[in-house]
C-alpha cells in the first residue's frame, strides 16, 4: 500500500530494528539508569553542541509535547501557538490536560509564529491579569504542520521577543529532521533559542521513540517527576534510547529526512504541470498541501492512493506526506494517476 | 549482572524481537487500524473466552492503569485499593491525575482486598455525600504487589460486593501471567468479574507493550478519546500489538511466567534453611518478600546482588523478584552468598 | 465615585440587605437543606415556568459557569463559544480547569453564536476523532459580553442545531435580567432551549449570589458532588438563597435591569451627537461599546470617569456599563464631559 | 431548633450584618481594590503582628484550603495530613483537584500531627523518587477536627521538622478563633511557623467569609491568579472583607469563640456524670466527641436534638459542636434529656 497519508504509516528503518536486537541481552537498570540511555545523552549533547542538555526518552509525540509544556508552566499560564499547531488540533486536549494551561492562538505567517503576532497576544493579556491567563511559553513546530521551516533568523527573532517578555520557547520537533535537512544548517542552529525540544523519532524512522530534550538547565531539575507522572517514563528504557541512537548514528536521521524532502519536491514539481491543481504553501520539508478538483481527488482515492483532506486550508484542500520509504516510482505513479483524471 | 531487583530489568524475549521484525515492512494504517492490532484483538478474545472484549494497546504500566481508571470514573468518585497497591505507591500520583479521583485505602488480607474491607469503605462514604467522594471502582492487582494471588473464589466474592454497591472492577494485571500460571486456571477464570484489565506485557517478556482490555461493553464506547488524550495511543501501533501477540502465541506468556514462579519457589525453599531469614508472605507468584539480618543484606549487596528494600513491610524487609531470564544457577548463587554471611 | 467600569462596582440593593437580616436568626440546616433555599427553588420554578428545575446557589460567576460546564461534559469534549465569551477571556482558564475540556471558538454575529458557526465547528471535529476533541456543549451568554441579546427565534435555532448534533446548551446568564427586560418576554422564553443556566445575581443587585439552575433533569442527579468539589457549596446557604429571593420578589431583578438598560440607551442617544464618537454594537442591554478619540478618552479619565478599554473591539475602543445605581445625572455628566473635550 | 450539629448551622453575628450595611453605598472598585479590603489587610497585619502578610478574601472553607495548597505545591508533590483532616474526609477530593497533588496520611496523636509521624512519611518517600510523590506541605488544623489544640511548643516542633526537610506549613484555621481563645496566647503565637493560613470566618460568626492569609512573602507573588482561577475571587469583595473586619473589631471573634468553648466545657462537665457516656478526646475547643449508648442516642434524637455520628471514632461515637449562639440553657436541656434516657 503506497501511501501519502502520514509519515507514521511507515515501518521502522532496518537500522533501528538492528539496534533493538543489539541491546537485547541481560539485565539493565530500568527507568533510565541504563548505559544505552547514557550514550543517548552523550550523543545528543554532541549533535546539538550542547554539553548541558539532558534527554528524557518518551513514547509518544503528543505526550512528549504535553509533558514538556507541563515542566515549563504553571496552570494559570498560557502557551502561544498557531491555529495549525499539532498541540491545538491533533492532541485531543492533552496539552491543556497535562499543563492545566490554555493555548492562545497567535496570527501566523505561512504556519510560522511571528514576533508581531506574539506581541499582540502578550499585549492583550497583560493588562487583564488575573482575569486573563499569563502568556509563558511560545510553542513552535519545526518543520511546521504545513510543511514550512523556520529560518535561523526567524528563530533568533522569536528568541528576542521571548526574552523581552520573560517567555520560554518550546519546539515541537516531531519533524525536526526534515527541517535540519532542509535548512542545510547544523542541528544546533535549527533549534536556535529553544528551551525544551520535543525530539521526534517515530516519524523520522523509529518504531516508537521520542525524547524531551531540555537545553535550559533550570528546567531539568524536577523533570523526572513530570516524566513519571505523565506516564511517559519507560521502564525498559534501553529499548527507546536504542532506537534514537540508531537514527543519530552516522546522521541516518538526516539522510532519511533528506530523502523524504526530495520526494516532496518531486511531487511538487510534478503537480505544477497539472491543470486545476495548486500547491498552497512553500514546500520546504516532507509535506505538500494542495487543492485538488473533486474529480481528481475522487479518482486518486479510487486508485487506492491514501491521503487526508485538510479542512483548515479550506475546501478541496489535501495533505500529502512523504517519508523515508516513499519511492520515486510511487510519486510518479501518483502524478500519473493525478494527471489522468 | 544477575538481578532480583525487578522483572523490568530483563530484556525482551527473542520471540518478541522476531515479531517486531516480522511486521516491519511497508505502510500500515496508524492508530490501531492496522491488521496486527486486529489480530491481537481476535487472539485476546480467544484467550479470555470473551468475544465482546476490545483491547487498546498502550506503552506503559502506570499509564495503563490510569487511563483504564479514567474511563471508569467521574472526578468526584473514588477507587478502592490496598495500601500496597502500585496505583497508590508507585505511580507518582498519575492515577489521581488521570482520573481526578481519590484513592481510598481498604484493609487487606495478604495484600488482597476483601469484601469486608470494601464494605467498610463504602459504609463510611455513603452517609457523608457530597462531602465524601463516592466509591466507584475496586482496583485489585493480580498477582499482587506482595506476590500473592487472588483465587477464583476470592474474585467471585469481590464481584458480589461490587454488584451490591454498583461498583466496577479494575484489575492491574502487570503480572497477570504469573497469576494465571500459579492458579493453574484459564486466563478467563483468573480475571473473573473484571470490567477493565490492565494487561501487562513488559514484565511478562515484552520490550514495552501493555494494553487496556475492556470486557464491559458499556465502557468501550468513548475509550478511543481517553486513549489519545492520555498520551497512550501509539501511532505505529503495529509495533506494540506485535509484541503482545508474540507473548500470547503458543502460550509463551504462561511458559515464561511459570519459569519465573518456579525460580521464586526455588529461592523460597533455599531461604527456609538460612538462619535469621524469614519469608514474609506466601510465595504464589514471582516475587519474595523477606527479612534479612543487616549483616546478610550488606554481604549480598557487596557480592553485587541487586534487590530493593521494601519499607512497607517494615525494617530489614526486602523484595526479590524473578523473571523469565532468572536462572537456577543465579538463584543458587544468591542462596550460597546469603548462607555464607 | 460614579462609574461605568462594571456592574460589579455597585453595592447590593437595599432589599437584598433586608433579606439577609430577615433570615438571620437561629439555627438552620447547612448546605442547602434550609427552608430559604427551598423557597428559592419554588420561586425559580414559577419564574421560569419549569416545575422540574433544580437550583444550586453558588458564590461567583466564573465558578458558576465552570461548575455548570463540568456537569455537562467529559474531559475530552469541547464547549463552543464566541471569541468574546467570558469563559474564554475573563476566567483565567477556570472553565478548562473545572471541566478538563477545551473551548472551541466559533464565528459569531454581533457577539452571538449562529447555527452556521456551530455547524462549522462540529464538521471540523467529527472526522478527526479521537485527535480532535468532541463538541458537546454550546455556551451562549444572554445578554452577551458586547451588550446584544439573543432573540427567542435565535435561541430556537440554536436548540435545533444542538439537537441535530447531540449537543447540550449552557447559558451564561450573569446579565440575564438585562436580556429579559430588553426582550420584553417571559424569563422562560429568554432561556429557550437551555439545559443549564448560570443565573446571575451579583451584577443584578445582589452582594454575592449566583446559582446553577438545571432545567435538564438528567443533569441534576450528580450535581451535588460537582457543587461541593468545585468549592461552590455554601455552608450557610440561606445567606446566598435569601439574596436571590429578594431580587426575584416582585420582579425586582427586572425592574433594576430595566433601569440599567434605560441608562445605557440614554448614553447611546447622547453619544450619537458627539463628533468622533461611534457606538460599535446595537445597544440592547446595559452596556455600550464605543470608539473614542484619544483626546476624548483622556479628558474623561482626567474628569475621573471610570471605564475600561476593550481591546477585542480594536484600538480606541471602550466599554461603558450601567447598573441599577447609575443615575440619569451621571449619564448626563458623562455626556457633557465627553462633548466638551 | 437548638442544634449541636455544626457551627455552620448558626446565623451571622449582628455585628457582621451591621458591617454589611455600613459598606453598602456607592461604587467601589471590584476584585479587591476597594478600601474595605485594604483595611482588612491592615487589621490582619496588626492582629498577627505580621507586617508582611497579605490576605485574600474567599467564600468557602474547603476551597480556601484548596487554593492555599495549590499555591504551595507542584502537582507531583504531596501534602501530609492526619486521617481526620477536613482536606482528607470532607472536601470531596477538592484539595487533590485544586493542587493535582496527593494527600499522605501520617500517624497522629490526639488528632495532631507529630514530628515523628512526618519523619516517617518523608523517609518512606524520598528513596522512591520519582515513583513516589514528593512531600512538600504539612497541613495542620487549628483547632483540630476532633476538638484538640496544638500548643505553641508543638507548632515550633513541626516548624523544625518542616525546615529540616524543606517543607511548607499550611494551617486550616476554620476554627482558629477557638484555638486562640483556648490557648490564651496571641493570634500570632497560635499560628507559629505557618506559611499560609486558611483564616476562618464562617464558623466564627460570619455569614460567608474566609481568607487566604499568606505570611510567607515568596508565596504571595502569583496568588492573584490562583485566587481567580479557583473561583474564589469575589467581584464585590467589600462584602466579604467587611464580615471579617467586623469579627476582628474589638476581638469579637475571640469573645464568640470563648463562649463556644465554654459551652463545650459545660457539656463535658455535665456528661461526666452520666452513666455509659464517655468523652473520647480532651475538650480544648468547641467540639466534643462522645460515645453514647444506642438507647441514649435514640432518645436524644427523638427529643429533636441535632448532632452527627462520627464513624472515624468508632461505633456509637458522636460529635457535638457548640457555636456562638449556643446557650447554657440549651446545653442543660441536652444534658437533662441525655440523663433521662
Amino acid at each position: 500500500m503506497p501511501s501519502f497519508a502520514s509519515d507514521n504509516t511507515a515501518p521502522m528503518h532496518p537500522a533501528v530494528l538492528a539496534a533493538l536486537s543489539a541491546v537485547n541481552s541481560g539485565h539493565m537498570p530500568s527507568y533510565g539508569a541504563d548505559e544505552v540511555t547514557g550514550r543517548l545523552n552523550e550523543t545528543l549533547r554532541e549533535v546539538f553542541a550542547a554539553p548541558q542538555l539532558r534527554a528524557f526518552p518518551t513514547f509518544n509525540g503528543s505526550a512528549t509535547n504535553g509533558v514538556a509544556l507541563a515542566a515549563m508552566m504553571k496552570p494559570f499560564e498560557a502557551v502561544i501557538a498557531t491555529r495549525d499547531a499539532h498541540i491545538q488540533n491533533d492532541e485531543c486536549g492533552l496539552p491543556e490536560f497535562f499543563t492545566g494551561a490554555k493555548i492562545l492562538i497567535a496570527p501566523d505567517h505561512l504556519g510560522k509564529l511571528t514576533p508581531e503576532g506574539i506581541e499582540r497576544i502578550v499585549a492583550g493579556s497583560k493588562d487583564h491579569a488575573p482575569h486573563a491567563v499569563r502568556p509563558k511559553v511560545i510553542s513552535l513546530t519545526q518543520s511546521t504542520e504545513i510543511g514550512t521551516v523556520y529560518s535561523v533568523a526567524e528563530l533568533q527573532a522569536l528568541r528576542a521577543v521571548a526574552d523581552a517578555h520573560d517567555l520560554l520557547i518550546h519546539m515541537d520537533g516531531a519533524r525536526l529532521s526534515n527541517a535540519v535537512s532542509s535548512l542545510g544548517v547544523s542541528p544546533s542552529e535549527a533549534v536556535t533559542g529553544v528551551d525544551i525540544l520535543s525530539f521526534g523519532g517515530t516519524k523520522a524512522g523509529a518504531a516508537l521513540a521520542e525524547a524531551v530534550v531540555i537545553f535550559n538547565p533550570g528546567l531539568q531539575r524536577d523533570f523526572e517527576y513530570w516524566h513519571k507522572r505523565m506516564g511517559q517514563l519507560p521502564s525498559k528504557m534501553r529499548f527507546v534510547s536504542a532506537q534514537l541512537l540508531a537514527l543519530l548514528e552516522g546522521d541516518l536521521w538526516l539522510e532519511l529526512a533528506g530523502h523524504a524532502n526530495a520526494m516532496a519536491r518531486r511531487l511538487e514539481a510534478g503537480l505544477a504541470g497539472i491543470d486545476g491543481v495548486s500547491v498552497l504553501y512553500p514546500v520546504e520539508a516532507n509535506a505538500l498541501f494542495v487543492t485538488l478538483p473533486p474529480k481528481v481527488a475522487q479518482g486518486l482515492e479510487a486508485a487506492a492512493h491514501k491521503f487526508y483532506p485538510w479542512s483548515l486550508a479550506g475546501d478541496n484542500a489535501y495533505r500529502l506526506v512523504c517519508s523515508f520509504i516513499t519511492t520515486a516510482a510511487e510519486v510518479d505513479q501518483f502524478l500519473a494517476d493525478c494527471g489522468s483524471q
